[in-house]
């Protein structure tokens, strides 16, 4: 282990993506966004996914030398095009259009197309929350999960992210993605040799399974499934939303995020920006929201959403974080 | 039963409603909205909500005088108060508001404050979908579900509802609130005497319980509350985008509707309306829906959402619906 300051880091990340193929600003927009997933404590959102943009850069997946651009606007609404670069360029061209078209619309939609993995969804909308403003972010990714009834994957895990700010305190930060449980945990239980629950996921043929390595080679499964389809409902808003509405593919035509071949994903991501200043007024906003807050916290087992990836970000940012000697090297080798 | 026309069921509501104090546009709204839930099929949002409706304006916790304003608006952004009255009326006046505002800004967001119980959400993006836009749409309700880690009921079942418009065809129709399943399969299970699941309900000391009797006196659980926090986020998510933001209350704030006497709920809706045609442009929107569609039905048992309730509608508007004697006997006498 050695402990690494998040501007070295930074800046090493930079760097590996420099080599793969990465115009400076994506690279650094890129470092910006893994670092910051890193010092939460993200670890699968973090330093770990280098080496899989640097290889989807290599190969071609991924457009180093791109440049979001404004493809369309009108009035709140606006349409980047990430034109298969790395997405956190693009993304943050889309977070900037939105708060901009919101404070002068009252409410925007900025979906970015031509996209790629978008990290952490929520990360994004921080500067809207900086802004005063309510952010909400949607993303699909690769075919994960299957329709309600269905036995083939179709939709991504397709995370929802959502963004309020308070009048003091760290904006309330909620980032989920809608299967019921992340593939990692079916990976722990197929190493430890343990069944998992039923509602999980479906093997291969589509049927229900509580072998986790079945389901690892099937589909997650949508949050709810055991008892109905809210869930796969739910995944199914998230993609037309990142993908019909702003021309971006679906799930189920994009290549995995976890091979090294493969197309270009071309998937989307979308972020609503709403100003309270045009609805109740940021005075009555800021106010409602500390009532609510104060009566959840009268259960002591409630802990605000984001509040305890804010306590790592504040102490990575002071102390810097552990980082393995095998993953420094593979930055500085990538 | 009684074979009633749909046009002759919207009369004997209306009535029924004007009798306990509504005006006659707060009556007809309703009495559309309501006789539609029960050509669908959907009798707990149906007529049966007529005896409580009246009970609500007979003791003042609903005003049936009040006629909904737009208090505030901004671009996109526009603020309907309902002024205490039902719902209906400030929905369709939001739903007009943020399809004009959408064709214009690209976007829309509609709250409306100071409401009461709006039945089914999705049947307010009807005319969204009919427009060739997206909307989605939010509600909170009087509180039945606890926090994250909570131990009592804060939010409302909360739904979110969407809409998606197709070139030929009905629209994607997706409707569902957050709790993992509805108080009825709780009832159902009690009178069997049978148990329910765990992560169906918490007890009234907000501890999880495979009692169904404990669970009705306890919190209803959001979905997938067995394997994390994911549907209670999204029950927060939803309840700021319709009380923080717009002024309304929560739901905690709220008497139940399931009550005679309480106090005026002043919960709220929001409506997002999407114009395709300002970002992928209409074309395309609908030839990528199409593309989703067909990959969804390779599965032989998937359904589109809508679909059974679209079919029942068209039935019951050909046809009529068969209504229990003591049903029609209670709208003539409320």
């Amino acid at each position: 282990m050695t402990r690494e300051t998040l501007a070295e880091l930074r800046e090493l990340v930079a760097a590996a993506l420099e080599r793969a193929g990465a115009q400076r600003a994506m690279a650094e927009a890129t470092a910006r966004a893994l670092v910051l997933a890193e010092a939460q404590g993200l670890a699968s959102h973090g330093l770990s996914r280098v080496a899989q943009y640097a290889t989807h850069l290599r190969l071609g997946r991924v457009d180093g030398r791109a440049e979001p651009v404004v493809r369309r606007a009108k009035g709140g609404a606006v349409l980047i095009d990430a034109r298969c670069g790395l997405a956190f360029p693009a993304c943050e061209l889309a977070v900037v259009e939105a708060i901009r078209r919101a404070q002068e619309f009252g409410v925007a939609y900025a979906g970015v197309t031509d996209s790629h993995h978008a990290g952490v969804i929520v990360d994004h909308l921080r500067p809207v929350a900086a802004a005063g403003m309510v952010g909400l972010g949607f993303a699909n990714s690769p075919a994960a999960m299957p329709a309600a009834g269905g036995r083939h994957p179709i939709f991504g895990t397709n995370p929802i992210a959502a963004a309020f700010p308070r009048g003091n305190g760290d904006p309330l930060l909620i980032d989920l993605s809608l299967s019921e449980v992340a593939r990692g945990k079916l990976m722990v239980a197929a190493r430890e040799g343990r069944s998992i629950p039923l509602g999980w996921a479906l093997d291969e043929n589509g049927r229900p399974t509580t072998d986790p390595k079945a389901g690892m080679e099937g589909s997650m499964l949508p949050i709810g499934a055991v008892s109905g389809t809210k869930g796969a409902m739910l995944a199914l808003v998230v993609e037309l939303l990142v993908t019909a509405l702003i021309g971006a593919q679906f799930g189920f035509e994009a290549s995995s995020f976890f091979v090294d071949a493969g197309n270009r994903p071309r998937i989307g991501q979308a972020f609503v920006v709403i100003d309270p200043g045009a609805l109740a007024g940021r005075d009555a906003y800021l106010d409602r929201l500390e009532v609510l807050v104060k009566e959840m916290l009268t259960d002591a087992d409630v802990r605000l959403p984001g509040a305890r990836r804010e306590a790592l970000r504040r102490r990575a940012e002071r102390d810097g974080i552990d980082v393995s000697d095998a993953l420094l090297a593979s930055l500085r080798a990538a």
